[in-house]
This record gives structure tokens, sequence and C-alpha cells, in this order.
């Protein structure tokens, strides 16, 4: 018996940055549906075939890209996480994180607010995506069992705590409002009072 | 000299909604883009000159059919408001309208999602749309007078008191949360709680 081998390939991750690059801008300026393989490709200088090797196909391309930003996203409101702080003062070193990620990536934000609010959103593990997340939760869960937080459904502390975040930083929903250090002060101070006992 | 009338023509009101209509199902479906004139008019059972009566151009309709979405909404939500009621109550009222509005209407949310991080929205006169929530930024601003509400900048406001209903009315962006009239009331709580003071 023959056994053919097929070369191991080592994951380029220059590549696949550079994929998920331009397929947040290309999705971005000409939408899903007219966003090919064959342009997403051109759009990161490299091969439909290279994409074949990473990806099964675009939806499956789409997917990876949303799941990716996520992780990122998680990875960078984490920064300087510390469980030994009080509640109040981790969850506002979360929530400016998280201001100034999106702030910066408004890319992505645009990308994932269309994504989520396309048929593909389907095709995500929703909840093993949210174990990026998990530290957050539990210090909304600890926060619900000393009696400092309201003992409601988890998504609505999320919708409540960090949902104004993403309108607020993001130029094209928030118009002519300037987010000053002031401005977010207050912003958190009203996503506390919506989420505290 | 000869004057040549153009004949006056009335504008179809079936028309323009089938036209909006089918907008914004092709835009939800394709995306703009791919969404030309021509398949809009395809979609709507009109002939693109109809189309071009009424509209200058794909931007315009674009443009158009947000308007009206934003135009119906502050009608539907500002159903049954009255004043005379204590601040808290018209509140809870202009909360539970526009969480039945979105609901019944997952795919005008979606578009007009969709619009608000696309490029046309740089179209749109934003301060003439705000005209027609008047009702509910004059109760935002009796509650600040009166020192109910958080004396913070009104775009604020209403990101906390109603953002998280959009969010919460779509079943795309919120998984598996059973909208029950508890829920309901509860995430109204968290939402006064964010904006009082």
């Amino acid at each position: 018996m023959i056994i053919y081998f097929r070369p191991m390939r080592i994951r380029d991750e220059h590549k696949v940055d550079a994929i998920h690059e331009a397929t947040i801008k290309l999705v971005n300026e000409i939408g899903f549906v007219a966003s090919s393989v064959a342009k997403i490709a051109k759009e990161a200088n490299v091969s439909p075939a290279t994409i074949y090797i990473y990806y099964k196909n675009k939806e499956d391309l789409l997917v990876s890209t949303y799941v990716n930003i996520k992780q990122k996203m998680s990875q960078s409101i984490l920064t300087g996480f510390d469980s030994d702080l009080p509640l109040k003062d981790i969850l506002r070193r979360v929530w400016l994180n998280a201001f100034k990620y999106i702030s910066i990536h408004q890319d992505y934000f645009n990308f994932t607010e269309q994504f989520a609010n396309s048929p593909y959103t389907g095709l995500v593990n929703h909840e093993e995506l949210e174990k990026h997340f998990q530290p957050v939760m539990s210090v909304f869960l600890k926060g619900v069992e000393d009696g400092k937080i309201k003992s409601v459904n988890p998504q609505l502390l999320t919708i409540f705590a960090f949902y104004p975040v993403m309108l607020l930083s993001n130029s094209r929903t928030c118009h002519g409002l300037e987010l000053t250090d002031e401005l977010k002060d207050i912003a958190f101070e009203m996503a506390w009072d919506a989420i505290k006992v």
C-alpha cells in the first residue's frame, strides 16, 4: 500500500490576517453578497486558491472573520483585568477598554453589526464565542451573588452595560457628540446605574 | 411663446409603498451594492421608469426608504402619547410601543441598522428626522428641568433609554431570550435607572 502524504502546510498568520482585513474592507464597501472570494483574494493580494486552503467557502470565511474580530475584542477589553479590584472598578476598566477598541476599529464594528443583522449570524456558535467573555460574565455573576448587581438575565446586563458603548464610540451612529473623558465617565455611570441594585 | 405643460402626476401611495417594501426586502437579502434600481423595480412590480418619477437615483431611494421607516416608527411609538401622565409612565408607554414596533417590523430594523452603518447615513438630514421624535425629547427635557432625569447630552438619554429596546426586540441580536411581559418590565426599569437622577 502506498501512502501519499499531503505536505503539511504551516498556517501563514500574515496571510490569514490579510484575508480577514480584506474581507472586512470589502464587505463594508460593497456588502456581503457582492463580496466574492475572488474579489476578497484580489484585495488581500493572494490567490483564491490560498483562501480555500484556510476556508471551505465564502460563508466559512465570513463567519471566521466575525469570530476573529470578537476574539480580538475579548482580548482587548480584558487588558489589565484584575478580579481583585472592586466590582465597579473592574467593570469601568472593561468598559473603557471596549470604548477604546471600538473607537479605533470602527471598520470591525461596522462589519460585526452588519454581520449580526445578516442571515450569516445563524452559522455562528454563539455559546462558544461567549466563552471568550467569560471573565466579564463571572464578574456579573459575583455581583449578582453579592447583591450588588440586578439578578436578571445576563444578556440584559450585557445589553445595558456594553451596547451603549458600541453606539457611543461609533462616529456613524453618534452625530456630533464630542467623546471627552467626562462624557465617557457620565456614560459609564449611566450603564452602572442600569445594572446595579 | 408656447408653454408645454408637463402633465401633473398624482403620487400613487400604493406604488411608493411597494417600492419601499421592495427596497427593504432586497437590501436585507442581497445588500446595498447589489440592490440596483432595476432589481428593486422588478421586486416591486413596477417599471424602473416609475421609480425615477419619485426618486432621483438609487441613493435618493435608499435615503427616502430609511427616512420613511423612521417616520413610521415615530408615529408608532407616539401612539397613546399623553403628556399629562407622570414622566415614567409616559416613557414606559413609548418604550413598550417601540418594543412592539420593532418586534413586528424586524425587517425594517435590519434595514435601518445596515443603513446606519453604511456611508449612506451621511446623506440623511438627521436633525430634520429627529423632529419627528420631538415629543419624546420634550419629555426628556422636562424631566431634566424637574430634576428627575440626568442632565446629560440628550443623545445619551436616547442611547440608554431606547437602544436596548432595539437589541432586545430583535431575534437576530438576542439569542434564546424569551420576551415575556415580565422581561420587558425588567428591561424598562433598567433603562429608567440609567437615565433617572
